[in-house]
């Protein structure tokens, strides 16, 4: 019989191609999305499957224990992932990621469920002192609601493999690029320059260097993770061995586009309030499992814009 | 004219003995506990000072943004501290330690108060690899919800700071001893012992070595901190330079009462489910600034044993 997952977050981004994995490798999947960022469309193909059964649901407001009834591994991937927003929507990474992650938590335990995936992110590194970062770098300080919330789960999690006995990986990503990416700096920039090809805003001074990684490569490195890792707390960050200017993004845009835009840059070393102007983490661990990553952040770079041009649709109101 | 301060968890054993040094030294302090399990015994004192307004409520229920109003600084004391519970009550660490935390940031957020001063916990560096444990080791794994549970407060704290100007004093406590004491392992054995002086049972083997602080050095390294370091975020581990095993606490008291129990021990080397059989913290920082304790453990221990002798009344049921 084949082994039945869950995923929250199903139809976003990474939730969708974990999806479709899933389905390739015959589990039996239960996907759960309150389409607040995630589209119906990223799980067209998942639905004419069998194997899939899809549940409109919100995890922080409706009652959703029941659908954790004989599921064996819970890939947790709701979150809200706009880091910039933090300041102005100061409930919002709490609500949505700590106090989901506990929900989703207390629905596992209730219902003897008690291994999960759960995708938290390098920016809990805060302003790293250390470069590329590994898993057990000094006890971090955050600067951003997202990192804080993101941290928090992490803490809860391993407080419930030591009270509970679960077993938990535990993936801190870079941003991830590829196909169905709908969110991050190069979707803001294509969509400006969809807009206005004459001219393009940079929060920052465009040196913020960033690590980046297909969803492919990401996918298959979680994949290989619960297979081969077999700890009860198993931590790994996900990223490539290279960081990349912002600036060497608007290059491969402007190549890709073949346009000329006028560069504003809103200036300063960071981003936005809580940016960290250097996320490079340190992939050896995961790496030593035998994983790794096909495209290096170039052509995944490339991979995303090519996907952009043949998806115009991702840039108009989601409704 | 006075700086105007709030204490949570005002009537508890730390916010108590904080609050009766805060108007000692002329602050007007307005405090706030809903006697989970504070009692209104430890401010029976500071109720007779005009600088003193008390306001019972329940931070995670009842609405008190009004409250922060033209405060200063905000010392956040009210917490569940019973580490012990976490496996039993699930939601109670993350509601009254972490959304509570949060509740408080956003009503000094509104109220443009900026200046924080949060009890952290030695526990959130989960079972250590470094002794003693400085506060920048290695990033660390939580072995209880409320470890995790602070941990949380700690990351939001530091996203306010940097999102919202705020500054913070963060203090990692080890178990704080003294007057007021009514939660830990002395208070269980003492209370054993006075319901039946032949025998008394042991969590564990009696081997744990844990750290521990006399209550009004705790509050010296507070004060001192908050005068002399000016950092955004300041992180300080506060204990002494020592270790005791519980096994030398059982010692302490049976001398001090003169008898001689069966000692039952529950076996292993934690005392319970998330224990950590460990806690020594670094405190070279905090005494940089020019503070040491004054007593030691034993002398804690022992200046605890006379406060129970003198106080017999903790150990009747709290209503």
């Amino acid at each position: 019989m084949n082994k039945k997952v869950l995923v929250t977050g199903c139809a976003g981004f990474i939730g969708s191609n974990l999806v479709d994995e899933l389905l390739l490798r015959n589990y039996k999947v239960l996907g759960i999305d309150n389409f607040s960022t995630g589209r119906i469309e990223f799980i067209t193909n998942a639905l004419k499957n069998d194997k899939f059964q899809f549940h409109k649901k919100d995890l922080l407001i409706d009652e959703t224990s029941h659908l954790f009834k004989e599921v064996e591994v819970v890939f947790h991937l709701s979150a809200n992932a706009d880091v910039r927003n933090g300041i102005n929507q100061t409930y919002k990474d709490i609500q949505q990621n700590t106090i989901v992650t506990h929900k989703v938590l207390e629905n596992m335990r209730t219902n003897g469920c008690s291994e999960i995936v759960f995708s938290s992110t390098g920016s809990i590194y805060g302003d790293s002192r250390q470069f590329p970062t590994p898993e057990d770098t000094n006890f971090p300080i955050q600067t951003s609601l997202y990192g804080a919330s993101k941290l928090a789960c992490e803490g809860i999690i391993q407080a419930y493999c030591e009270g509970f006995k679960f077993k938990s990986w535990i993936f801190r990503f870079v941003s991830i690029l590829g196909e169905r990416y709908t969110h991050g700096h190069l979707y803001d920039f294509y969509k400006q320059l969809l807009e206005n090809p004459k001219q393009l805003t940079i929060l920052g001074n465009g040196k913020q260097q960033k690590s980046y990684l297909y969803v492919k490569d990401c996918i298959n490195a979680i994949m290989m993770a619960l297979d081969k890792s077999a700890d009860q707390i198993n931590i790994y960050n996900l990223g490539t061995d290279e960081f990349s200017e912002v600036n060497n993004s608007i290059r491969l845009i402007k190549d890709f586009l073949g346009i000329k835009p006028i560069l504003n840059y809103t200036g300063g070393i960071k981003g936005w309030i809580g940016d960290n102007p250097k996320i490079y983490l340190d992939t050896k661990k995961i790496k030593e499992l035998g994983w790794k990553p096909q495209l290096n952040i170039n052509e995944s770079i490339n991979k995303t814009l090519n996907y952009f041009h043949s998806n115009k649709w991702l840039f108009k109101k989601h409704e």
